[in-house]
């Protein structure tokens, strides 16, 4: 018998039917005789329903007070699932976070889990319950509700594993695993089998919106097994565990990331540690720099251009324009059309021929390269936003040809 | 420096609107210097809809998936609530029934309250924060969600008022307070300005669906004065307390119950404790027998006459149906077009000519009276439905001549 967590999101609990359907599998698992815990997200669009509501009275309600509202979405989805697993004939019970062990951090609106004590789960397993608890919150040490921010189901779902030791964490979405690139945009793109942790969260930082990061963090750390996959086809999806368990891929994937934007300091003079000033600036106000590229600018001057996400060019133009003159910069300037494309394979760190390839791959496409970024297991291209799905199909043909 | 609890129903927080109108009420007694403490129902219809979902994946859902569902409901209502007060600039924070120490007893769907530890909402006023608590709800010895039954957030707000010796405990809805009789019928009627809980309780009792009962006995229980009030108006309402601090009124009030069946067990043979056979097979099955008349039948036999709530009928009439083969009665006979039309004054113990004044009202109006029933401060008859409403105005002019 297998200790199995099984984590669906909003858009597979969403109406009746699709609780029977989730139902159904929840119930298979049983039925092979696994203790199974389900994580539920909120339905459908509950959660952005209740936003809109907040919004009506106070569009500047505290972080406190909404993560009060939202956490009703979850306590709605997971008793709606459990009565309709009660409704198949099978022994089931509900359990909010704070049932459920959920201890976090205070900060509302996005709070980290700091433990989860599963006795109430295991209590409940012992009477062969099927445990359904709602995912994407805690309390806090103020015995107050807190929400863990968008995609936190996931990550409530392998803190349950991590803490119960369980033996399989199946994530359930509306994509049946992960793919060597967008099969929306690539029809040539193949579902992988396996994929290392660390390969994985570099395509769900590189855009690749599977699974949320904190989730696979943490099951990298405790070595859960999961398995993305779809709750609809009920297919085998995509295995993501330690790398040292497989062969290693060359390429495991392609991905684009739209939300991004370059930012240029033109002019700076060329004096040791003005560099590290303006990064320093940045992070003060938490503002994550991605790629970095310096270069020579005429009269003895360089410039230094980065990237941000696009949410955050705002707060850096406004930290950067006045600082330019303080440094005796020439002036900012900015670009929001760009994509980043990357590929990610744990083989490349044996196979330096791997991002020359990526880079032929683009030039027979006649596509510009503006920036390179790289690291052991990944490299990034920033490119035209425009020129972008080209660039994907172009990459993914030249390492995954038919 | 009072504490004040406030107590609104869902159609008094039912949008953005009526919010903002409850928060004006909270917020202007709190402006006054007093500690407020503040029970909210679900939204309008957030209960009836939640119900609904249910339904639809599961009819026969168990009550405790239910109370996991349904306290959904003022969770919304009572952050939604809060932020509409932060909004406004006061401090304010919202607390869930197990946030604000309700444990309930464990029988889901119909809880009773066991205790109140107002620690955490003490704390909250220290802090000067207004405290807005779900009504409704609490947990249970096995730390799971429960609800207190319909109406049952009177209770929640006049157990607050108990627990922490509130000075006065506002009931707001959505009429100005308790009526001789109902105004939408009988245009003379008046509102009260003080009646006693006995009297309420007689009223509550006999359909006039001001104040929940439960919430009532509580109150008397602890000494805890209520004041029913409307949300709209913002009049002063009616205050309920203890009858030895006023005049007696001769009659507070005439209230009409619909809901009411009469059932007739013709033919009993004359055999001492065969009615009371009858009664105890009822109360077996938690069956509330209202009035009851017991007459001569004909060739030495009774027939025993009594009064249910139109719900127990269908229940009423599968027990009594086999019985009578075996009592050796002749039939089971029913009529659901009978309304109890009741008079309630806590001076009718002193002046013995109430119930006969009341009967002369009925007899000049025409109307037929099938059975009587009285208490210490109660005169009940059981009349034809739809001569209900006339009787209600002839008895209360009878009463109350302007």
């Amino acid at each position: 018998m297998s200790l199995i967590v099984q984590k669906f999101g909003g858009s597979s609990v969403a109406n009746a039917e699709l609780l029977r359907n989730v139902g159904e599998i929840v119930t298979g698992t049983y039925e092979q005789g696994n203790d199974v815990v389900v994580v539920v997200s909120a339905q459908g669009d509950t959660t952005d329903d209740l936003i809109a509501k907040a919004k009506e009275v106070n569009p500047n309600a505290s972080k406190r007070e909404m993560d009060m509202l939202l956490s009703a979405g979850e306590q709605i989805s997971a008793s709606l699932l459990a009565m309709t697993i009660e409704k198949m004939g099978y022994p089931v019970i509900s359990l909010l976070g704070w049932q459920a062990g959920f201890s976090t951090s205070s900060t509302y609106g996005s709070a980290r889990i700091k433990s989860v004590n599963p006795d109430r789960i295991r209590n409940e397993l012992d009477k062969r319950n099927i445990v359904v608890v709602t995912g994407f919150q805690g309390t806090n040490k103020f015995d107050d509700m807190t929400t863990l921010g968008r995609g936190g189901s996931d990550t409530s779902a392998v803190a349950i594993a991590a803490a119960m030791h369980a033996d399989l964490c199946q994530i359930y979405t509306d994509v049946e695993g992960v793919f060597t690139a967008d099969p929306r945009k690539v029809p040539s793109a193949k579902k992988l089998d396996v994929i290392s942790y660390d390969e994985m969260l570099e395509l769900a930082t590189l855009g690749a919106q599977v699974l949320n990061n904190r989730s696979v963090e943490m099951a990298k750390k405790y070595g859960i097994e999961l398995e993305v996959l779809s709750s609809l086809t009920k297919k085998r999806g995509t295995i993501v565990k330690e790398e040292t368990q497989m062969e290693k891929m060359l390429i495991s994937g392609v991905a684009k990331d739209n939300d991004v934007a370059r930012i240029s300091v033109i002019g700076v003079p060329d004096k040791p540690g003005l560099a590290f000033k303006v990064f320093s600036k940045l992070a003060a106000k938490k503002i994550n720099v991605d790629i970095i590229l310096q270069s020579i600018g005429r009269n003895n001057t360089k410039d230094i251009s980065f990237t941000v996400s696009e949410g955050m060019l705002e707060d850096t133009i406004a930290i950067l324009d006045p600082y330019v003159e303080v440094i005796g910069a020439e002036k900012v300037v900015y670009d929001k059309d760009v994509s980043k494309v990357s590929i990610v394979g744990a083989g490349m760190e044996t196979h330096p021929g791997v991002a020359a390839e990526m880079f032929e791959a683009l030039f027979e496409a006649g596509i510009n390269i503006h920036m390179i970024s790289t690291s052991e297991i990944k490299v990034s291209v920033l490119i035209s936003q425009e020129e972008a799905d080209n660039a994907v199909t172009a990459i993914h043909n030249k390492f995954f040809h038919e």
